[in-house]
């Protein structure tokens, strides 16, 4: 196929731009109290989102960076909650470790057990992925009801997440959800409020493994 | 496997979430000139980002919303800038048309492609959509670089989209890339800003497509 490419255009190289984009998200960001370590993902929670706001609602428990880079480089799980932040997750960085991404949410049996009990996709996938095993990187960035399922899950003494990343963004339970998920004495990644989604959701993940390959 | 699902949660319904949603979504936006359709973009827009800035920094051209609906409902392609921006999409409304998603970032002949002329995949995959066919609606959500090329396609007359979903986000490039954009007399969505990203062009798309669906 003719792709018309003989004209070469007089564009930024994409990370001659990833390096400007972080001088500029630094000189705008301010002073924080974040460690080294937790202002790499804030700083491409920002780079996602282009939202300081967002990146200044940031909470991190104290152990979760650490907990996250040892997961990664355990090659545990990273379980996302809807297909979106799965595609968006940097594969070949998780996979040098042995890792793998996982969705449940349009699995047969979790719509089938969905449908049964009258609840959502979301909350049964969350029982299907920590049923399957203890640890893992739980990503959620859409659905607050996977998160809360998550919490009480974790609660009950039935969830082991090595790491929560809890982001979903929304009007109604996403707020309340993060809240719930910061009283947790586990280690979790996750905002003040209502913002949040699969975009920076994906970005603390790539975050996270770009750190575990660096160090 | 045993997804520990006998108990029931006490949770609102999704559809419930969307509905309650919507209402505080309308209540705190306050008054607009956006036509009721475009108001129906901007209303899922903000819905997944949680962000009334963004949401009211949305720019349509006159016949954009027209012209989303008529490509849909004739089966036209709906090419993205990245993977993510197909996973969100909604593909039922889509199909039940005879319309398809694509996106040609990883293609093999798109690396290949752009390695040799040393640029960025996003703008060979660019060139790539627009060589296969004319119309289509095409949704940008991450890459400035992408867009700026298909701007640059269409005044050559080689690209001729039935609507352009702009809407990148970052700090280098993609609010002058939608500036550009918002210049073009043909049918485009798109906003004013750094602010944007995979999740909002999704939003826009599956507002269209409920809106080709239901009128």
């Amino acid at each position: 196929m003719d792709f018309k490419t003989e004209f070469k255009p007089e564009t930024v190289q994409p990370m001659e731009i990833e390096g400007l984009s972080f001088d500029i998200i630094t000189e705008e960001f301010g002073p924080h109290s974040l460690t080294a370590e937790e202002y790499k993902v804030v700083q491409r929670v920002v780079h996602a989102s282009a939202d300081f706001e967002l990146g200044k609602s940031m909470l991190f428990h104290p152990n979760a960076i650490q907990a996250g880079i040892e997961a990664i480089r355990n090659g545990e799980r990273i379980i996302c909650d809807v297909q979106m932040v799965q595609s968006g997750v940097s594969k070949p960085r998780i996979e040098k470790f042995g890792g793998s991404t996982h969705v449940y949410i349009s699995d047969e049996d979790v719509m089938e057990e969905a449908k049964r009990l009258n609840t959502t996709r979301a909350i049964v996938s969350m029982r299907k992925a920590t049923a399957e095993a203890d640890g893992g990187i739980y990503a959620i960035g859409n659905a607050p009801t996977a998160l809360l399922e998550l919490i009480r899950l974790v609660k009950e003494g039935i969830a082991k997440p090595s790491l929560i990343i809890g982001l979903p963004v929304g009007f109604v339970s996403a707020a309340e959800s993060k809240e719930e998920l910061a009283k947790l004495d586990i280690p979790f990644i996750t905002n003040i409020g209502r913002k949040g989604g699969s975009t920076v959701t994906v970005a603390a993940v790539n975050a996270l493994s770009l750190l575990a390959q660096q160090e």
